[in-house]
């Protein structure tokens, strides 16, 4: 099989990705070693920027984004049994952010890319990128039983952290920076209405909680956990209780409890591969960068690099002209530092820290307040929080 | 000897409270351990935030500040061989700071108090507070060879880090909440006009570096040195080799060389003692807490606290209500918790960190990038830079 751009992944950077070029005239074709049911339903984000739901209407991909998503005007933040709102469209000049979940989006542009084209093969395992730095770098892959190949112009690495694009980068070629979380986050869905309009996250001596939603019937909420916790030793009752702990506050407010419905552990990393390119393999997403999700930032951050990488092939088709390919690294790590920055330090404003000390609380403490103070401090957050302009 | 309020300590704080009540009409005497002449030489801060200038115009101590400290509308920062211009009118809606030396403000202070009163007495050297906790406690003082007592009403320690007024505080009164920077300053003065008109901050590879200046033909310059680093392991040429090295830039500058004069060696500390009051004692700058120089905040902290307390005492002087100075703790600590903030922030953010990896190096530039590249980030360093406004 030959393509122009082979796509590694049908997460929601890939399947965009493909989206995209595919309406740019651009010859495409994505590899996702899971099956369909699979993709369409890996928990995972759900807040997206205002550029992230811009790039879904530019894909054509966003009439039930836009019917059924939330927008959200800020968040809550609640320390010292306080609760203060951060007002997004006041702090940024209009933005905004909209809750609708990354599986959703996977299964509009999985029915789109089915319907419409370019070809995307589930279970299609890829095994290997051959020689990225020539002219036509191959895929291997395995489907229906049997190994093939991909010969493409160039290849997108969107695999995920733990994808094999990355392997191809010659030892030596790519540099990891990384700083693992001493904590993870135990993550539930719960079959009930959500005890808040908009987002709160809250520091407490206990450790940080987050209250979230899918809809406006189901709940997300997550718990600072040591790490190694697993999804058994905390039975619905004993997660209810903590959260309910974490977010009270001195006033009237009540966590409404339901059935939870999905249990998982999520570790907290942050990590950058840099280089994102080597020769004519480019990376995208989760395979260049992770962030842990007190930001909110990893499927955004995904979205962003497909967007300059979607206009770099559009350039290079219409044009001839590879400028913004050859940048494309520099451009999305920019963003990435900046997001990277971002997530690691509210990740420490919020979470207990579990060797610090009455300073590092203290600290924690006079960093919350602050923002609660500041216009300055609040708009940066509110800043970061709806998104940074592409580096274009 | 009786008075209303004892003061321990003839430092800026000491002195400046004492002309304070003095002007409002209330007795004090000050009690300095050392001679006119150490505390008119001792090397320390020199940049005035708006409100500590305004405080000493405020106390008629100003005349020799307002001809000779240096006004100052901003500070460079530099990074990656880049300089950066922060502009603190436009950022703050019009704030400056005024560069002027702590010992200078001693001398006004001494030379004021010694022509118009309260009294003064160098070499007086306070041995313990008692009685905090009862209507009147005493200073206990050796002065002219012999021991003294000052009767007071209340007792306000100004007696610096390692004085004595917070040995008064019984065991549990006192809470200290602290964190020891894994480097020090060299700190010179040198004989040469300063080669810039504000201050420089640099961050670089091989450690942090500080252009200051304390007169147009005296520079005050720093190196980020080793804990344990003596004075004597740094002859000359090597300082000025090495600031050199770490103020490079891409594009033409200088760095102007002369003798150095004097050379000393600081450690960097975060420390905050709370409550800052027990019973009719209180206690006031570095007696209460320490930050290091990066934010240039000792100075400016010591003359908040005071200027708290001034207006504490003329309350309870003028209209017989303790109100403010029940909250004096409450109130000052807010003011100290963000400054340590800030100030450990900024000595984060420029130092290389000896237990730091890559990953820190990296989030150290996007923390730089981003105060270069948002007007918010930069707004917000400058509002604390030229001092947050008094809790009152």
């Amino acid at each position: 099989m030959r393509t122009t751009v082979g796509i590694i992944g049908g997460g929601p950077a890939g399947l965009l990705l493909a989206r995209l070029l595919h309406r740019a005239g651009l010859d495409c074709v994505v590899l996702e070693s899971r099956t369909r049911e699979y993709v369409e339903h890996r928990q995972r984000a759900g807040m997206l920027e205002q550029g992230t739901v811009d790039a879904l209407r530019a894909a054509g991909a966003a009439d039930r984004l836009d019917t059924e998503g939330l927008v959200h005007h800020g968040i809550e933040l609640r320390f010292d049994r306080e609760r203060h709102h951060l007002d997004f469209p006041t702090l940024t000049g209009g933005r905004t952010v909209t809750i609708y979940a990354q599986t959703e989006i996977v299964k509009d542009l999985v029915e789109l890319q089915l319907a419409e084209g370019p070809p995307l093969l589930f279970e299609a395992e890829a095994l290997a990128v051959e020689r990225p730095d020539s002219a036509s770098p191959v895929v291997r892959f395995r489907h229906e039983g049997r190994e093939q190949t991909l010969v493409c112009a160039w290849v997108v690495g969107c695999d995920g952290s733990h994808g094999i694009a990355r392997e191809a980068f010659p030892a030596g070629a790519v540099r990891t920076y990384g700083h693992d979380h001493p904590y993870s986050w135990l993550g539930v869905l719960a079959q009930v209405p959500p005890s808040c309009a908009e987002l709160i996250y809250a520091r407490h001596e206990r450790g940080f909680a987050l209250h979230s939603m899918r809809s406006p019937l189901v709940s997300r909420l997550y718990l600072q956990v040591p790490n190694g916790t697993r999804g058994e030793d905390w039975p619905d009752d004993r997660i209810w209780d903590e959260l309910a702990a974490r977010f009270a506050i001195d006033g009237d407010w009540t966590l409404r409890r339901g059935p939870i419905t999905a249990k998982a552990v999520t570790p907290m990393r942050s990590h950058v591969h840099e280089p994102m390119r080597h020769g004519r393999l480019l990376l995208a997403g989760d395979a260049a960068h992770v962030v842990p999700p007190t930001g909110a930032k990893g499927l955004n951050l995904a979205v962003s690099d497909v967007r300059i990488l979607a206009r770099a092939f559009t350039e290079l088709h219409t044009t001839g002209s590879s400028r913004t390919l050859d940048r494309y690294s520099e451009l999305s790590l920019q963003r990435v530092w900046q997001a990277i920055r971002f997530s690691y330090d509210m990740t420490r404003m919020l979470h207990a820290q579990p060797d610090g000390d009455a300073f590092d609380h203290r600290m924690q403490l006079a960093r919350l307040r602050r923002i609660t103070a500041s216009r300055h401090a609040a708009a940066e957050l509110a800043a970061n929080y709806t998104g940074l302009p592409l580096p274009l």
